[in-house]
C-alpha cells in the first residue's frame, strides 16, 4: 500500500512569493482558482475516463471551475462526498481511492488500496469510507480525513467443497446506524457490517441467489436489493428486520428463459421512486418496469427505445429519465410518471452513460462519452441550457449526495 | 426601503496589516475564524431571538463557529439557503430581510421590505428569495444576490361588501417549476405565482377554508395542505392538477365541536412522512395524527405527552421526533413509526422550540429557549452528544436544506 499525503498549505504558498503574487492573495485570497472562498453546496464533479481526471463543476453556473489529474484508471470509478461537501472521494478501477479537495483542486491523499476495486460508500456519520473490491475480494474501512485504514473485511465464503474461498464484493451501500451492506458475487451472499461501535460486526446472509452483480438501497436506507446475475428475480433485505433474512422479490425480473442478448446489464445505483413505485430498468428488454413498492409486485412495463441502462428519478417524481446500451445509447427518455408515456426522446450526443439532477431539479446534466460533451437540459423546458467540453465523461457526481442516504 | 450593502472584502483587510496578522493570514488564509477556506455542507444557524442574533454552527464537530448580529426583531424568524449553500436568507418578524455570509459570518445585505412579515422561501433554481408580509399584505420577491426587489404582488381580495382589501399572507413555500405558492388569512384563499418566466403569473384559489393560518408543502412538491384557523379540516391543492382546485381533506382535523383550549397552534413546517403516511400534530389534543397519503383517510391517533406542535421524521423515516406546547413543552418523545409506540421522553430543558436532524439523520438538535441551550442527540442511543450555549435559542437550520424542495 503506498500513501501520499499531501500539506494542506493553499497552492500559491508552495511557490515563491512575489509581490504581485502576495497581493493577489491578500485580494481575497484568491490568489488562484484553486484557493476561493465559496460556498460547496453547487459543486459536483465529471469523470473523465480517458484522462484520469476529474473536472470539478458549478452547477449554478454550468461551468467547469478546474481539472484535477492524476487519479488512475477511473473506467466505472464512483464518487462520494465528505459530510461537509468539501471532499471528493474517488473510487479508481484500479484500486486507488483517491481524496480531492473541491476548493483548492488538490489531492490531499491517495491509497492504492487493492488490485482491482468497483466502487465505495460513506458512513451515516461521514467518519469512515469503505472500498468494495474484487482482487483481494473483501471491504476496506478507511478514515475519511486521513484514509488511514481501519478495517479489512475478507469477503470470505466455503465453496460446494467446503473450501475457503474470496469472493469479489458488488452494491456496497451505507445504511443508517453506520452499516454498511454489500453483496458478495461467487458466495452468493449479502454481508452487513455494523460499525457503529467501532470494530466491524459483520452479519452473513447466505443462498440469496446466484451471482449478486449490482445493489441498492432506497432512500430511506431500508431496503437493500441485489440485482442477480445468474438467475431471475431480485433479492430484498429489510434492514428494518435483518432476522427476517433475504426474500426473493419480482420473480420475473432478469434476462427471463429465452435468455435475450443483453448488452450491458443495467445499474441499480440509486432508486428511482414515484410515489409508492418503484421504477426499474428491465434485463435485455426494451421495457422500464414499475412495481408496487408496497407488495413488490410488478404494475406495468412500458415499452422504451433501447435496453435501459440507468432509470432515475426527477427530484420531484413527476419524470423519469432513461438512458441505453449500445447500439441505442445517443438517445435519452424522459417518462412522465403519471400518464406513464414516453414525453420526449433527446439525443445529447453519442454513449451517453450518466445523467445527474440538480439537487431540486430544476436541470439535469448528462455525459455523452464519446461525443466528449457534458449537455445541461433545462427539465420543465427540455430545452439544452448548456455544453460543456469533457474528454470521454462518464460518471456525474453533485455535492448534495453527500446529504442522502445510500448515495 | 432601507439597504445596507458591504464590500465582500475579507474582514483582516478592513483593518491596518500587523506583520502577525499577514503571517497569520497567509497561513491558509485563516487570519481570522470568518475568512475559512472551507466546506459548507455542514454548517447550520441557530436563531438567537432574544438578542436578534444567529449562532453559526458547525454538524461535524458539533460546535458553534461564529456569531452574527444586528439582524432586528427575530422572534418567529425563518431561514433559507443559497442553492450554493453559503449564503442564509433570514426572514426577521420586522420585515428585515438578512443575506449572511457563513463563511466570513458578514451580513451582505439587509433590506427592511415591509412592516411585518412571516417567513419566506427560495426558488427552485435559486435565484429568486420570496418574502410573506402580513404588513402590508402581500408577496415580495428579490434577487437572490443583490436582494433587489424583483416583483411586489399585493394579497389582495374583495370582501363581502365588495371593497378591495389586503390580506396577510402565511404558508408560503417553493414549488418545483420556479414557483411560489401561499395562502390569505383574511381572504381564504391560496395563491400560486409562477416565475418561470419572469415576470409574475399567478393563479388563485378562492373560498379554500376559512382562516388559513400556516401550510406546508411534501417532499416533491407536489401537495400543498394549509391548515385552517376558522374551520376543521386541512386545504390540499395538488400542484400536478391545479386545475382541480382545492379539496378540503381531513375533515376532522383541527379544534372540532368542543373548541378545545389550543395553547399554540401546531407548525406545518416540512413534512412528516414515513412510507405512505403523513404524520400530523393534532390541534389542542395530545395527539400525533397519521394519515394515509393516498386517499387522505386517518389511520391512527397516537396519544403523546401533551399538544404537539412540529412533528418531524428522522430522514430515514424510523422515527418521529415531537415536541409540545406550554406547559409540557420541556420535554420531547420520539415514536417508532413501525410500532406506532412512544419509545423515549427526553428533557433537553426549557421550552424547547425547535428540532433539526443532520442531513442523514444520526443526530438531532433541539433548542431549549428558557435554558440558553442547545441539545445535541444520537438518534440510535438516544443518548446527548453535546451541549452548546446559545441565548434564548429558537429555530435551528441546517445548509442542506438548500437542496431539498419546500425547505
Amino acid at each position: 500500500m503506498s500513501e501520499v499525503s499531501m500539506p494542506m498549505m493553499p497552492p500559491a504558498l508552495r511557490k515563491p512569493l512575489a509581490a504581485a503574487s502576495l497581493l493577489a492573495l491578500l485580494a481575497g485570497c484568491q490568489a488562484t482558482p484553486n484557493a476561493e472562498l465559496r460556498g460547496t453546496g453547487d459543486l459536483g464533479v465529471v469523470v473523465e475516463r480517458a484522462t484520469g481526471s476529474l473536472a470539478v463543476v458549478d452547477t449554478s453556473h454550468q461551468r467547469i471551475l478546474e481539472r484535477v489529474e492524476g487519479l488512475g484508471d477511473l473506467s466505472h470509478a464512483s464518487v462520494k462526498f465528505s459530510r461537509d461537501a468539501r471532499y471528493a472521494f474517488v473510487f479508481g478501477r484500479d484500486g486507488g481511492l483517491s481524496r480531492v479537495d473541491l476548493l483548492t483542486g488538490e489531492i490531499t491523499h491517495r491509497v492504492m488500496q487493492s488490485g482491482n476495486s468497483i466502487g465505495g460508500a460513506i458512513s451515516q456519520d461521514g467518519s469512515l469510507v469503505a472500498v468494495a473490491n474484487y482482487e483481494p475480494g473483501g471491504v476496506k474501512i478507511f478514515d475519511s480525513e486521513t484514509l488511514e485504514e481501519v478495517a479489512e473485511i475478507p469477503a470470505t465464503y466455503r465453496d460446494e467443497n467446503g473450501q475457503a474461498q474470496r469472493s469479489k464484493v458488488v452494491g456496497l451501500v451505507d445504511a443508517p446506524g453506520n452499516r454498511f451492506v454489500y453483496s458478495l458475487f461467487e458466495a452468493g451472499e449479502i454481508h452487513m457490517v455494523d460499525m457503529s461501535e467501532g470494530a466491524p460486526e459483520v452479519t452473513r446472509f447466505s443462498d440469496i441467489g446466484e451471482a449478486p452483480y449490482d445493489a441498492l438501497i432506497g432512500p430511506s436506507g431500508r431496503y437493500y436489493i441485489a440485482g442477480l446475475f445468474g438467475e431471475d428475480g431480485l433479492a430484498l433485505l429489510d434492514l428494518w428486520h435483518p432476522e427476517a433474512g433475504v426474500q426473493r422479490i419480482l420473480p420475473d425480473y432478469g434476462r427471463g428463459e429465452e435468455r435475450l442478448p443483453v448488452y450491458k446489464m443495467p445499474h441499480l445505483e440509486g432508486w428511482a421512486m414515484a410515489g409508492d413505485e418503484a421504477w426499474l430498468p428491465a434485463v435485455g428488454r426494451h421495457e422500464v418496469l414499475v412495481a408496487d413498492s408496497d407488495d413488490w409486485s410488478l404494475v406495468e412495463r412500458i415499452a422504451v427505445h433501447g435496453q435501459p441502462i440507468f432509470v432515475m428519478t426527477r427530484p420531484d417524481e413527476r419524470q423519469v429519465w432513461v438512458n441505453f446500451a449500445h447500439p441505442d445509447n445517443s438517445v435519452v427518455q424522459v417518462i412522465d410518471t403519471e400518464s406513464r408515456e414516453v414525453v420526449a426522446t433527446l439525443e445529447p450526443g453519442e454513449a451517453v452513460l450518466h445523467m445527474e439532477f440538480t439537487p431540486r431539479g430544476e436541470q439535469v446534466w448528462i455525459s455523452a462519452r464519446d461525443s466528449d460533451r457534458v449537455v445541461v437540459y433545462d427539465t420543465r423546458t427540455l430545452e439544452e441550457v448548456a455544453r460543456l467540453d469533457s474528454e470521454s465523461p462518464s460518471g456525474i457526481f453533485f455535492t448534495d449526495r453527500a446529504h442522502r442516504i445510500g448515495l
